[in-house]
C-alpha cells in the first residue's frame, strides 16, 4: 500500500439510505490523518473501519450542510472521553464557528484538549494549513451556500541513500541526514563526492483534490490540473440534469469533463443522490468521458499511485 | 404482534462500538410513533430498520449527554427534506433549548414544519404529554446532570362489541359508538339491554417505563410499580460497581433489584459499557435476581404482552 491513502467513510448525499452514509473521508499520509467533512455517523464508521482516533489532528469542513458536519459533536465528545490532550484544529467556512461554539459550551465543558477553529475563506484559492508532510489549499466551489473543496499537496520527499555508494566511500552515519537534504560528501582527504552519486531521487510528491459539493465549475480546472486523484461529486445523472442545476450539484458526466479537462490521473465520484438504487449508472456515464472512473463506496481505501 | 411495541434503535453507552449504537428507541402504539432519545445515527437506523418517518410526532429526550441527543440535528433536517409539515414536539430538560435553537437557526431555516420545544421538569413525576392513545409521565432519575425517564401509559381501550348479541337485539349501527363507550341499549319497545350483555371488556391497558441513565435509585419504584415492561440501564457488572457509582450508572444486578422490587412484568436492560465484548455477562447477573431478563439489541422489537 502507498503511504498516501484516502479512506471513504461515507459517500452519500443529504438523505441517508441503507446503502450510503453522509460524507466523510480520512486522508492518511505518512502515518498522519486528516479528515475531510464529518457527517453524522463518522465516529461509528471510524470504529467499523478500524481507523484510530489518536492520529487525527485536523478536520477540514467544506460547508455548513448537515450531511457534511453533523458528526462533529459526537466525534469531539468521543475524543474527549478517550483522553485526548493534543489540539484539534477544525478548518471550515466562518459560519461553522457558531455551531462549534454551541457544541463546546453545551456538551464539552471539561474537555482536556483545545478545539481550535480556523476560518477558511471559501471564495479564494489559498493556503489553509501546512505541516511537515503536506500543504492544504482551499478550492472555491459553487454551491447554494459558501463552500470550498480542499487540495492536499504532499511535500517533496527526501531522496533515497544508495547504500552501496555510502559504504564504498565509508560515509559516517552522522553525514547521512545532510546528504538526504542534498549536500555533497567531503571525505577526510578532502575529496568531494557529488550528491547525485550517493542518492536516488525520491518518488514524486502526490496531490489529492476533494471537490464536493459543487455545481459544474470549470474555474477549478487550473487549481486541480494534473492531480493524482480527484474526488468530484456526481450527485445526479445527466437525465436528472435539471435537478442538478437547481440544487447546485454536478452530474457524473460533468464530473468526468472536469477530470478530463484538468488532466487528472484518476477520478473518483461520490455524493450519490438517494434516488439511485445502483450507482453503476453514474460510473457508466462518467466512463464515457473519463474511462476508469472509480465509484466511491463506504470502506474503500484508495491509494494515490 | 401486539399494538404496543418497542423498537430498539441503539442500546450502547457513550463510546460507540462496532456492536452497539447510541441510545434511541421508538415506541409504536396503535400506529403512532414516539421516540425516546436520539443518539447519533438514529435516522440511519430508522432507514435500516424500515421505520417510517411520517408517523413520528413526539421525541422525548432524557438528558443532555451527546449519546442521547446528537442525532437530533440530522433527524430534524431529514424530516424537513422529506417534506414534513406537521409539528414535531421535542420534550426534554430545559437545557436542551439552547442546542435546539442553535440547530434550527444555523441549519434549518426554511423548514416547513414547526419544532416545538416542551421543557420537562426532571425533578418531578409529572404529566408530560397526553393524546388519545396514551399519557406520558416523567420519572426523576439520578445522574450526573438533570435527567428523567419516561412512563408511557396506554389509555383504556374500548370494550369489544359482542356481534351475536347486537345482531340478536337488532341494534342499529348508529348505536354502536355509544355502546362502546358504556351506554345501555334501549330497544324501540323501551326495553333496556344492559351494556355488559352487549360487550366484552377490552384488553387491559399497558405501561412501559424507560429509565436511563441512572444510578441505582429505589425512589422510582412506586412510579414504575407493576409496569408491563421496564427498560432499565445496566451499564456495568457488579465487579465494575465502583465505576458505576462514580459515573451515576447502574449495574445489571441493581437494575434487576429495581425490577423485582417494583414487580414489573418484564425487564429489558441496555446502555452497555463499551468494555463488555459480550453482554450475556450482564444478563446472567440480572437473571439471578430477575429471571428472564431481556438483553436489548439493535433491531429488537419487543412487544408489551
Amino acid at each position: 500500500m502507498s503511504d498516501f491513502n484516502i479512506h471513504i467513510l461515507g459517500c452519500g448525499s443529504a438523505l441517508p439510505t441503507t446503502r450510503h452514509l453522509a460524507t466523510s473521508q480520512v486522508v492518511d499520509l505518512r502515518d498522519k490523518q486528516y479528515m475531510i467533512d464529518c457527517g453524522e455517523g463518522t465516529q461509528v464508521q471510524m470504529r467499523n473501519l478500524r481507523i484510530r482516533f489518536n492520529r487525527l489532528g485536523h478536520i477540514f469542513i467544506t460547508h455548513l450542510h448537515g450531511d457534511h458536519c453533523f458528526g462533529l459533536p459526537g466525534l469531539i465528545s468521543t475524543l474527549g472521553m478517550l483522553g485526548r490532550t493534543g489540539d484539534l484544529i477544525v478548518h471550515g467556512p466562518k459560519e461553522l464557528s457558531t455551531f462549534l461554539s454551541c457544541i463546546l459550551s453545551e456538551f464539552c465543558r471539561g474537555l482536556e484538549f483545545k478545539v481550535i477553529f480556523d476560518p477558511v475563506d471559501t471564495t479564494a484559492h489559498t493556503l489553509v494549513m501546512e505541516d511537515r508532510s503536506l500543504s492544504v489549499y482551499s478550492i472555491p466551489l459553487k454551491h447554494r451556500i459558501p463552500t470550498c473543496g480542499y487540495l492536499f499537496t504532499e511535500k517533496p520527499k527526501e531522496p533515497h541513500i544508495i547504500r552501496e555508494m555510502t559504504d564504498f566511500y565509508q560515509v559516517p552515519i552522522r553525514w547521512l541526514k545532510d546528504i538526504k537534504q542534498g549536500k555533497d560528501y567531503i571525505t577526510p582527504e578532502g575529496e568531494v563526492i557529488p550528491n547525485f552519486r550517493l542518492t536516488r531521487p525520491p518518488e514524486p510528491s502526490k496531490r489529492y483534490a476533494f471537490c464536493s459539493d459543487t455545481a459544474y465549475n470549470p474555474a477549478i480546472i487550473p487549481i486541480i490540473e494534473g492531480v493524482d486523484l480527484l474526488y468530484h461529486e456526481a450527485t445526479f445523472t445527466e437525465s436528472d440534469g435539471a435537478r442538478a442545476k437547481e440544487t447546485f450539484h454536478s452530474t457524473a458526466r460533468q464530473a468526468a469533463i472536469i477530470a478530463r479537462d484538468a488532466h487528472v490521473k484518476q477520478l473518483m465520484i461520490g455524493h450519490y443522490s438517494a434516488r439511485y438504487e445502483d450507482c453503476s449508472i453514474l460510473k457508466q456515464e462518467a466512463d464515457v468521458i473519463f474511462p476508469g472512473t472509480i465509484l466511491a463506496n463506504e470502506g474503500l481505501v484508495q491509494s494515490l499511485i
